[in-house]
C-alpha cells in the first residue's frame, strides 16, 4: 500500500482489477482502518475479491535496506512479501521503496537454485507497435560479473518467451559497440557463456540505439548501466514531447490546427505511456515479486498487477528454475 | 579524410568552413590526388585557405588502435594529430576510427600534467532551446576510478565555462539515484572529491532522466556508461519520430493537416538534429581533437570544425591546464 500518491490510487487499481478479472482476489497490506476509509470512499464496505491484512509499520521511501529487514518486520511490504513466501499470495505488487523491496524479497523468498542474484526487468516499447523489448537489471545490481550477467540472459529469455509468447527471444548483452573488441572482459567473457547455451538465442553486443529496433527482444546490462538506460529513455521521451508542444504552440495558426492533431499526439502519448509499462519484475526468486512506479498512477497500478498475474498464469519462476536445471544436466 | 559518407562531404564541409570563416586556414590530410579530384569536382583546383599533406595510408573502422598506432604511420589520422604535435596546426578534426583516433592523440599529444586520461565529451540539447548540456566521458574509457572521475568534472567545467560561456558551470555525477547512499564506492569518492574542491560547483548526484532538465551543465559518468547513455537518446529520438509519423499519417484526413504542420516538427528535428551537435571533444591531451560522427554529413563536419575553432580560440586545453596548477598549489 506504499507509493507516492497515497492508498486511493491503489484501491482503485484493486477494484479495477477484480473487477477485470473475475477467478482473481487480492489481500491488501497496510493501515486496516486506512484501507477501510478508502474502500468506503470508493463506496464499497466489502468486496469478495478483497480481503486485507493490518500492518503496524510502513517502509518509507528513505529507509535503508538493512533497517527495512531488520527494523519494518510488521510492515505492509513484509507482510505481503511474506505471505507468498507461506504460499497464501502468488505474487506479491508494490509501489514502495524500491532498494527496501529487493532487499527484503531476496532476504525472505531467496533466490531459484542456481540464481545468485535476483534482476530488476521491464518491457519497453519498440519501433513496432507490436513488439516490447526486455531490459535487465534495471537496478538491482551495480555490478555484475559474467556468470551473474549470463543467468540474467537465461531469466530474461524465460520471462520474454513466457509472458509475450516469443519464440526463440533474441538476447544480446548491452555494449558500447557492437564489435566482438568492444567493452569489459566481464562482458566479453558473459558472451562466451550466452554463446555457449544451445538453449539461448543469443545475438550478439548491441548499443543503446538498438534498445527499440528489432535487433533483440532481451538486452542484459549490470543494474548501473540499465539504470541510466531507462531513465534516460524517460527523460529523452519527455524532452522531446515538450519540444513538440514548444513547437505546435509557436503560433496563433498552428494552435488552432494542432487542436485537430491532439488525437494522433494523445495516440503517440499512449502507445509510449510509461503506465502501460509499469510493472518492472523482480525476477530469480522463487517467487513473484512485480515493483510498480513510486509516482504510479491507478492505471499503472493496475498494469502491474495484470503483469504479476500474466507470471503467475505463466509460472515464470518455475520455468527459470526448470531452465537452470536443464542446463546443468546438459554442463559437460 | 575518414568517414563512412567518402572524401566529398569532407571536402564540401572544408569549403563551407573556410568560407564562413575567412581567417580559417585547412589543411587536408590524405590521399592528394583523391583530394584534389574532390576538389575539382566542387569547382575548385585550388583554395587559398586550404592546403593538403599527402597520406599514403588510411586507418580503416576494424583497425585496433595498437595496430594503428604502430602500424600506420603514414596514415592521414597520424599526420593530422602530428600536425597539432608540431605546432602547424592548432586543432585536428576526424571522422574517423574513434578507438584508433583516441590512442593515436594520447600516445602522440600525451595529456595535459595532472591529467590522466583523455575523454571524450559533448554537448546535448536540453528541454531549454538555449541551453545545452555537456556528458563525458562517452566512450574513450571503459572503467575510470574516482579520480579519474574527478578530473573529468574539473575538465569538463572548464570546458563548459570556456566555449559555452557558463558562469560556474553546475558539475554533476551520473548515478542509478539520487540520494548519496546510491551507487558503488567508486562514485561516492568521486563526488567527496569534487565537493571539496571550492573551483567547482559540484550539484550533486543525478539520474538519466535528468540529463536534460537544469539540474547540471555538466555531467560526468565512465565511458561505457556515457557511450549507452548518449546512443540510448540517438535511439529514443529516432523512435519517437518514427512514431509521431506513422500516428500523423494513419488517417487521410490528419495526412493533409500533418503537411500544415511540417514547419513544426521540422524546426523541432533541426533543434535536436545531431548535426549541430557533431564534434565530441577529446579533452585534457596538449591539443585539441574534435571528432565527428562517422556517418556525418557535410553540416556536421562544418559544426566539428567550428567545435575545433571554438576551442582554440577559448584557448581550452591551457586553461584545463592552469586549472590543475591552480588545484595542485592550493590542495592542503
Amino acid at each position: 500500500m506504499g507509493g507516492d500518491q497515497g492508498p486511493h490510487v491503489t484501491i482503485s487499481a484493486a477494484l479495477m482489477a477484480v473487477n477485470h478479472l473475475p477467478h482473481l482476489h487480492l489481500i491488501l497490506c497496510g493501515d486496516s482502518s486506512v484501507i477501510a476509509e478508502q474502500l468506503e470512499k470508493q463506496h464499497f464496505s466489502a468486496h469478495p475479491q478483497i480481503s486485507f491484512i493490518h500492518a503496524s509499520q510502513v517502509v518509507e521511501m528513505d529507509d535503508k535496506p538493512a533497517q527495512a529487514i531488520r527494523g519494518k518486520k510488521d510492515s505492509s511490504m513484509r507482510k505481503a512479501i511474506d505471505l507468498v513466501k507461506e504460499g497464501k499470495a502468488q505474487a506479491c505488487v508494490s509501489s514502495g521503496n524500491t532498494g527496501a523491496l529487493l532487499s527484503i524479497a531476496h532476504y525472505v523468498l531467496k533466490t531459484i537454485p542456481g540464481v545468485e542474484r535476483p534482476a530488476l526487468i521491464s518491457a519497453l516499447p519498440t519501433h513496432d507497435p507490436e513488439k516490447n523489448v526486455f531490459l535487465l537489471d534495471l537496478g538491482a545490481n551495480v555490478f555484475c560479473d559474467s556468470n551473474i550477467l549470463y543467468q540474467f540472459g537465461l531469466m530474461g529469455s524465460v520471462l520474454a518467451g513466457e509472458v509475450d509468447n516469443i519464440d526463440e527471444p533474441k538476447v544480446a548483452l548491452l555494449n558500447m559497440g557492437a564489435e566482438d573488441i568492444k567493452g569489459s572482459d566481464t562482458i566479453k567473457q558473459a558472451a562466451a557463456q550466452l554463446k555457449e547455451n544451445p538453449d539461448i538465442n543469443y545475438v550478439g553486443f548491441v548499443e543503446g540505439n538498438d534498445i527499440f529496433n528489432d535487433k533483440a527482444d532481451v538486452i542484459v546490462c549490470d543494474g548501473f548501466v540499465g539504470n541510466v538506460a531507462l531513465k534516460t529513455c524517460e527523460g529523452v521521451a519527455l524532452m522531446v514531447a515538450s519540444k513538440l508542444q514548444q513547437n505546435l504552440e509557436s503560433s496563433f495558426f498552428r494552435r488552432i490546427l494542432s487542436k485537430i492533431l491532439t488525437l494522433p499526439v494523445k495516440k503517440l502519448y499512449k502507445s509510449m505511456n510509461p503506465d502501460q509499462y509499469n510493472g518492472a519484475s523482480l525476477i530469480g526468486l522463487r517467487g513473484i515479486v512485480v515493483k510498480s512506479h513510486g509516482n504510479a498512477n491507478s492505471h499503472a497500478i493496475f498494469a502491474a498487477l495484470m503483469e504479476a498475474v500474466k507470471e503467475v498464469e505463466r509460472q515464470v519462476p518455475e520455468k527459470i528454475q526448470h531452465k537452470l536445471e536443464q542446463r546443468l544436466l546438459h554442463r559437460p
